[in-house]
Formats: C-alpha cells, structure tokens, sequence
C-alpha cells in the first residue's frame, strides 16, 4: 500500500454508495476505498467486490472504528446520517456526506455542535454543483462584480421521472435543497424566507404528488429566486441557473454540446440524469476532498455541516410553506467555528 | 386615389404614432395615411408632413368624423382612449387603439358595452407579440398537443432604460400587461390571481422605482406564469417565454441572430428597443388589420376589445398586489359579443 | 388610382413571379401590379385575377410597352431575359430582374452596353441576401473593421431537394451563383478563381446529379471562400456565411428561433426553403426597389446590371472547373457607369 | 507502493511532460509516476519534484531501462521519438507517445515493424480527441448510419497565437495532423489524396508564416473535408468539426458554456488553450491508457502505431501540396497486426 494514499471507508452500498465506490476506484488518485459497510450485508460485499483491496461489513459503524480507514464516506439515507456523523467527528475522521446532512435542523445542529466541540472542521457536506465547472464560472463572475449585484436568481431542476415513493415534501428537501445551497452559496447571503406555489399537476406525475411547484426564496439582502422544481419532466435532466444583475444576466446550464440536423429539425441531446450531467462536479468535489483530508484540512469551497444546516432549515421552511403560504428561515447565529 | 385603399386617420403624434404614420406610409400595402390629428398641432402637422397626401388636425375629433377616414389608429396616451374609442365606434369605423384599451377595467368595460351596442366589432387592441413569428409558432406548438398540456410559464420582459416619469405602478400597467395578454393568449384562459414580489433594487433605477418585480400570475386553468420586469437592465431590450409542458419546454425569444466570435468571447447582439425585436410583428399586424378592415371585418387572432379589458383588469389586481400580496382578478362575464 | 403609386407589369407568371404578384399586391406600399405577362396566357391570366386591377397578356412584350407601366419585374426563365431587358431598357423604364441577368457572361455584356448606352441606371438583380438583416449586419460588421480584413469565408447552401431536371451545371449557375453575389459584395472584390470539387454523391440525388459539390472561389484580394452546395439535403433549406477574419469570426445564417425541449432533445425548427428564410429580405427588396423606382433612383445597395454580369462570368468560370480544375475567371474592365 | 499500482516512467520534461506529470499524480487513479528523463537534467528534475515518489534522470533511456517503470509516456519533441520508441518496444512496456508518432512516415514504418517483430501492441498515439466527449459521440452517430453516409467535413482549427518558431510547415504535421486522424477516425477510411490552399495571410502572422491556410483531404471512399487552420486568429482556441451526412448534419465544438448578456451583447466565453478545451480528454485518455498498460492490453479505440504512421504520411502529402498542389497519399498495405 503507498504511504501516500488516503484510505477511504464507505458507509452506505445503494445505487450512489455504489457510484461512489467506483468512482473512488477509477477516477480519484491518491485515495484508495479499504471497506464498505451497510446493514444489508449482501450489497455491501457486493459493492466490496468491485473494488481490488476493499473489504465489507454487516455493521456500519466497524467502518468508522476500523484504524485502517482515514476518512468517510456517507452515502446512507439522510435519517441515518446523525449517529454516522457524530461517530466520525468521534473518531476525527474527515467525512464527505451526501446531502441532507441531517433531515431536520434540529438534528443538523446537532451534528455542529459535536463538531464545534472536537475542534476541527470535518465535515463536508455533498453539493457538487459548487464543483460544476459553469456554477463556478457564475459564481466567479458574480463576485467580480462586472455585471454588478445580483438582483434575482432564476432557476429550473428538472428530472425525467420520480423514484417511487417520492413525495411533494421530498420535492423541497431532496430537490430544492440543491437550490437552496447554490443560492446561498451564489450570492452569499442566509435565506431568510421560502414560499412555494403549485400550478396544475402534470397528468405524469404519480398520485397524490404536487408536480411541478414553484419556489420563491429571499435572501437576507433582498435577492429573489424563483425555482421551478419539476421532477416527471419526462424528456431529461436539467439544471439551469440564470443571474439577473444590475448590468448584465448570466446563464449556467443552458444546452450545448454536439449540435444535429436533420428532418426533425436541428438540436442536441439533454442529459439523461444528474450523473452524467455532473460527472465532471462529482469527480472534481471528491478529488479535493481526498486532497484535503489527506493533508487533514477542509476544501473552503465545499459545503460543510454550517451549510447542511442551514440547507435543512431551509427545506424545514420550504414545507411549512407548501401549506402556509409565505415562511421565514429561522436559523441560530453563525458560530466562528464556521466563517 | 385607389379605390380599394384604405383611408386611415391617426390620432395620436408622438414618438409612437410618428412610428406608425411612417409603417403605414412605407410598409403596408393597400392603405394610406389621410389625416393625423393632435392636440399639439405642431407635432400633428410634422407627422403629416411626412406621409404624401396626408393633413394635420389640432383636433383629434375631426380626424374621426372626417368623411375620408374609413379606419382610425389611436396612439395617444392611454388616459384619452375612451372617448375617442367611444367616438370611433359611434361613427362605425374600426379601431385599432394602442395598448392599453383604457387604463382602468372599468372604462374598459364601457368600451366593450359600446361596442356590443353597436352590434359590430370594430375595436382591435395593439397586443402586437400576437403577431411576432416565435409567439405565433409557441402558440402553434402548445394548441398542436405535442407537448401536452402547459403548466407553467417564465417570463422575462427586459429594457434598457425606463423614461422619465415612469412609475413602479406602470412596470404593471404598461409592461407587465403585455405578458397578461400574452399569457391569455397562450394558455386560452383568463387570469384568475396576480401577486407581485420586490427584489432589490437597481443601483440604476431612478429615486421611487422599484426595478425589477416579479410577477406571479395564476390562469383560471391553474397554471402559473412568472414575470421578471426590470426597465433598467441597461443592456437591451428582451422579451423571452418559456412554457413548461408536460412532455417538453419551448422557449421563444431566445438571442439568435448573426454570431461574432472575437476576443470577447462569442455571441451576438441584444436588440436595442421593441420597435426592433417586434417590427415584423407591428407590420404584420396594421397589415392584417388594414386588410380586415378594408372588407369590414375584425382579425380573429388579434386582440379585442375584450383582451384589452381583461388586462385591464388583470392590471389592477397586479397594482393592488404591489402592496397587499396576491390579489384576484375580478371580471365581468365574458359577452358571447366576444366569442 | 394614387397618383404615387408605382404602376408595375411582371413578365414570368411562374412559381417565382406568382410570389412575386402577391407580394406586391399585400405586402409593397406604393406601388401597384396592373400588368401581367407569360406566353403561357392561362398561367398569365390566372395570377392577373388574383390581384384585383390587374390584366393578363399572352405577349409579355405587350407588358413592357404598355404606357401605363412605370416599372418591371422580370421573373421569366434566365433564357428570355436578355430581349425582355434589352425592351425595358429601351423604353427607359426600371427592371427588377431575378437572378441570373443573363444565364452567360456575353449575353449579360450585352445588357451592361444597353443600359450604358441608355444613359441610365435601369437595371437591379434579384440577388435579395443583400436584404437579408443578418448578410447586411454581417457586411456592415466586415466593413467597419472591427474584426480586421476578411480572410476566408465559409458558405454552405443546402435545399431540401432539387426541382425534376436539375443538372449538377444548374449546382453552379442557379445556387452557387448565390454565393459568387454575396462573396463579392461582402468582399467588395471581383472574383479570380473557382475550382470545384466533388465528393461521393448522396443517395438521395437523381441520376446524375453529383450533389453535394465543393466550390472554393478566390476574390483578387486573396480571400478564399469554400461553397458547399447541397440540394439533396433532405432536411430543410439553410443558408450559412461564416467570415474568418484577422481578430474574429462572425457567422450568420445560424439556426435560431423558437427552441423546444422534448424527448427527442433540444432544438429547433429548420425553415422548409428560401421563401421562408429570405421573405424578410424578399419584401425589402422589393419595397426598396419600388421606392427607387417611383423617384426614378436606384437602390445603390441592390445588385445592378455588372453584378449580374460579374455573376454570370463567375459561374461559366465554376462550369468549366467541374471538369478543368481550378479556373480562371474573365471579365471586362469595370465601366464608371457602375462605380 | 501498492502492487495494483501502474509505475509510470515520463520522458521529456517540458510543458507537455509537466502537464502530463501533474494529470498522472492529481487525476489518474490506479497509476503513479516514479521517474521522469529529460536530457536537460534541471528540467527533469524540477518536474520531479513536484510528484511525492518520483526521481530524475538526465539520460531518458535509463527511465526506459529501470525496472521498476511499467510503462511510458513520451513527451519529448518529435525528431527523437523513434529511438525512444524503439527501447520501449525493445524492453516490451507499453507507450502513451504524445503525437506526432515520427515526424516522417518512413521512421514511422520502422517503429511499426518493430512493433510488430515484438508481436505484442505496445504503442498508443496522444490523438486526444478521441476521448473528447462531444467528438467521441459525433462518431457514434455517424456509425449508427441515422444520419446515413458522411458526405462532407468542414474542420476549423484556431489557435489564438503561434509559437516562436512555428513554421507554414508545422501548420500541416503539428497541427492539422489532428484533422488526419479525425478524419481518418470518424470515416472509418484512409486519406487518399492532400490539398492546400492559402488566403491572404493575416496581419497577426510573424513574417513568413502563411497563415491561415486552407487544407482539403480526400479519404479513400471518396468524402471530401476542407480544413481551416488559422493559428494566430487571436480570440481563443476553438476545434469544430461538423459533418455533413445524407440525412443531416453534425456538428461538434460549438460554443457551449456559461452565457452572459450584457452591454456587450449577449455570449460566452471562449476556451483559451488546448488544455482548456481537451482537459477532460486528455484526463479520459490517461486513465483509459493505465488501465489498459496494468492488465497488459491496449485501448482498442485509442491511436495505435498505424494511426500515427498514417498521419504521417499524410502530413508528408500535405506539405508538398503546399507547393505542389493536389498529392496523393502513400500507405503501405495495413499489416493484418494493427486489424
């Protein structure tokens, strides 16, 4: 084994636990995946198997034990991620967790406060879209001031189809919450209220779900963004961010790529869904943290626990709107820990 | 004098109706400009020194009564419209008035009770995106079913600059309520709730203005319309929507045009003003218009005098909604007059 | 009728000249259709009623000496035009003739000396790109020198299919000789050299047609302009000019437009052929033209008799390189007449 | 060091070898660099010491020779590339040798014989473009026939400024020899016969540079491509291929991106360089390199061997068709080793 090398134990072995494995395997240099762990025993050691020199276990948390793992991996379910995460910040361990950091706010300050009191910033939290090379450019672009302050945010996330199960409040908090991370991390500034309006429901969309609704966020200094979420668009995957400023719009995400015509007309093709779109932003989001936790520091660009939870009291708003119209974001004082 | 043209009188000599004496003189076919008339003589007898043949009054009112005007264009300000529609429709002759029909639903709705008494429709209102080639074509496109039904629409409405005097009530009155047509239009429904929201402000707006709004219009179908007004973006002049359907999007609007790749970067230009991005629309407009009248009847696909009263109404919920949220769209029931 | 009206007669009452009626009659102010002329006199008689005031005759020289016809518009096969323009210029009066002038370079010599002897610039070919928005803004663009000298061109020219009997030497004289015009005028230099070249045919061509084709056109400048003419494209009707200048490129003729996301991606509509794409530049032509022709002008932006000529001496050029190779192209020194 | 682990060695040090050193330890997974040559030993090593683990050396063959490199990159300029290719065949470890394979295609035969004497594939050529996303799915399209046969090519290939030294030569085996085997690769055929054609020469070309040129290549089954290479067109660096089938076209490298509208019109950004544009492939090339050299095989849609001996053959034809005109391309019969 090189001495170099960050080992990675993962938490988690469903469809992204497993994308991740392999990601890890094939795509990051300097880190190697050592153990995966699940309570589902069989699609841990299916998700070990693909991996040369990984191993499996039946319990969780023996990954987080293990001496041989350095840093974690979190790609469990969102309900599970409290106890995981206070178990790394336990150990000292950089953990890189998919989103939600916790489901509520509640639980995700929590998970701050743990890991305010070991010290040291650990946890990163999953929204690559700060690693997708055009929100990087806007984002850039925005802070340069050449198009002056941004004023409204217009934003669109479109998925081809909902997973089973899926229900209108996971629209807000396993949707919009990548919203509500680039628009905060866009513009600077907390959220302070979210409202949401729901036009008709298009006929493609399972019983009983709201699809699509319309969001409308305030920040503290006055932005508005409206965000469409739809999620049985039926033809793609989209996402697409559009900065009005004082001098200028800038536009992430619009369609390029190979250009076709023929008798259909003239176009191209729209991404079928969030891996191929971002396959770029996760392998760069994943490839700086392993760099950082190797050398035991945080990526000041990734989102840490500060802003998972401020993610998820967001979405904690964006529900209560759903059925009460117009809702403040109530957030505690940024601590220090976090600037 | 052919006797197969029609005799137009223009009431009206301002930057907008100097616009259409020259159209009606250099680009439509089958009609000429006989007399303009303008409180100030002045400016009436400039524009009809302009067009061969034509004569100036300094009372506007002898333009409709002239015995040589078979059809009259109204471009005064919208807080003169009534009577002079009024007069018009007395005398039997077709109008086609500038937006707005009048500025309030309620002397709108005298000039539909007007028309309905006289027994003929004559009243055609100057909504000219009915007649810019990418509405039509996205209006095609959502009647043809082939991307089901809509269920949301995002507008955006851009200019450069606003003129001096302009108000936060006539980013509603007289910008937004283009998109009211235009979104009645579209979706073939009248609006049921407007609300309206204010971001911050431009460092570039003047004292008092609050630039941009976004407007969130609610259709009786239940489809949700999002409207970014902003009159001093400083760039340009855009119009853009996009509808969102259940099997597809479709944007009209978008910047097409010649492409420059230089040290720049790459793209085109952004037209400066709406006599620029809609002059094939107001042409292909006064002309079918002149044609209609000219056979004595009304343009099935151009707005009414009952459009125009709509968005008068629709405009009033949107001046209320400034200040006390969502508001509702208050409408008389629609005459079969207007079928 | 109007004493200002221009009083035109059409000879050619074809596909092209049928077009060319309606459009005078809708869409050109000022100017009236009285006469109209073909050999075949049902054709002749058949698009005379469908303006009203207008008559037919079955000897297009009677339209052309008929004292009530102030101006002419030839739309007749290339092989006739060379006696109808010489009769127009006989009479003195302004011919808008389609393209080619002549269909060779010593029939269109002849004209030029017509018309010189005359005294009078009477002649305008129908070369309507130079009417077309985007060909005008990208000349303007190349003129102002922003983005330094041209130094080649790319073109591409395709229709969806070819008309029954349309050799590969039409390729050059009918299509291509669109191009040598726009080259030419873009420039603002004469042409050298073409030289054509052939790749494998498409299925889709008539036996015998080798389409698509390569010109490669060189000004006396030294620019260097590549053709590729395809009329077999099957797709749709696309006209591209792409300038590669010394600080950038500029391109027009791109795909614009209405957009459309669906399942089949993104994109969107091709026009279906040149009366869609060029009906813009079609009804300035023509309305520039009329508006010349009533003053007793010309219009110096249109082509005149030499570009017809320079033309039809560049296309006999492109004849003989499909088979000699690269060629020469001959042509008269430049009279003052049309400096 | 971890046995699965690919040991690379790295010859030539300059800004190519210090990119590829970078990508191998920041991006590669499953591989590392451990040693890197270069006859300037101060360049060597300070590429060295940026890599944890890797060594220098001042002769390039004792990187060949030591044991512990597994494999090759060579990124040394082109005239010492044969006998560099030669040890590595000789010592049996697979090579990654930047393009050209040789600078002439009779060196190039030799490296392929000895090639073959080894019985083994060994060589793979750095056409990058092979792994760029957008032309990797222009070619799956070609070959899924939907557009049917390929007909045309037009290829543009700018470069925003030449280096010192770079000669009209250089434009055809430096740089168009990309196009060569794009074009090869996407057609599926090999080039029979050069062209070159040069425009006036810009402004911005060093003196005695004949920039841009006009290059056409003719493949066996008859398609025709016209390549522009300007390499001083001072904007930016943009590679575009378009194809033009029986039933459509298809276009790869059109300006995608972030898109900003603002006083300066409305557009996007342009890529600077080649490491900019083809950053994603190079880094797609590399690992596909790795995985492919650690199991023992080669990367079947990667550029072996025959594919830089033909481009340099057609380099060779395309240089003397600066002088000389059209000139056939000479291949010796494909040996069945490189099917």
């Amino acid at each position: 084994m090189s001495e170099h090398d960050l080992r990675i134990g993962l938490v988690g072995a469903g469809r992204m636990g497993g994308d991740h494995a392999r990601r890890i395997h094939e795509r990051i240099s300097g880190a190697r995946l050592v153990a995966v762990g699940d309570p589902d025993a069989d699609r841990a050691e299916q998700v070990a198997a693909s991996v040369p020199g990984a191993r499996s276990h039946g319990d969780p948390y023996e990954v987080i034990s293990s001496s041989d793992v350095d840093a974690l991996v979190i790609a469990s379910p969102g309900v599970v991620h409290e106890p995981l995460l206070l178990a790394a910040i336990e150990r000292g361990i950089p953990v890189l967790c998919e989103k939600p950091l916790t489901p509520d706010s509640t639980s995700s300050l929590r998970v701050l406060e743990a890991e305010q009191a070991g010290g040291k910033r650990l946890v990163q939290v999953g929204f690559m879209r700060r690693f997708d090379p055009e929100h990087v450019e806007l984002r850039e672009l925005l802070r340069s001031g050449a198009l002056g302050r941004a004023l409204v945010l217009h934003c669109a996330h479109r998925n081809p189809s909902s997973p089973p199960g899926f229900t209108s409040e996971m629209m807000i908090f396993d949707s919009v919450v990548h919203e509500f991370d680039t628009v905060r991390w866009l513009v600077g500034e907390e959220i302070r209220a979210v409202s949401v309006r729901r036009p008709r429901t298009t006929s493609a969309a399972p019983a009983g779900l709201a699809d699509p609704q319309l969001v409308t966020i305030e920040t503290t200094g006055g932005v508005v963004a409206d965000v469409e979420i739809f999620v049985n668009c039926g033809f793609g995957y989209q996402v697409r961010c559009e900065a009005v400023c004082e001098h200028g719009t800038a536009l992430a995400g619009a369609a390029g790529g190979l250009r076709v015509h023929g008798t259909a007309g003239w176009g191209g093709r729209i991404d079928a869904d969030f891996s191929e779109r971002f396959a770029t932003a996760f392998d760069r989001e994943f490839q700086r943290w392993a760099d950082a936790a190797r050398t035991g520091g945080v990526d000041p660009d990734a989102a840490s626990a500060w802003d998972g939870y401020a993610a998820a009291a967001a979405c904690e708003a964006g529900v209560r709107a759903q059925s009460e119209g117009t809702t403040e974001v109530r957030l505690v004082e940024r601590p220090g820990f976090y600037a």
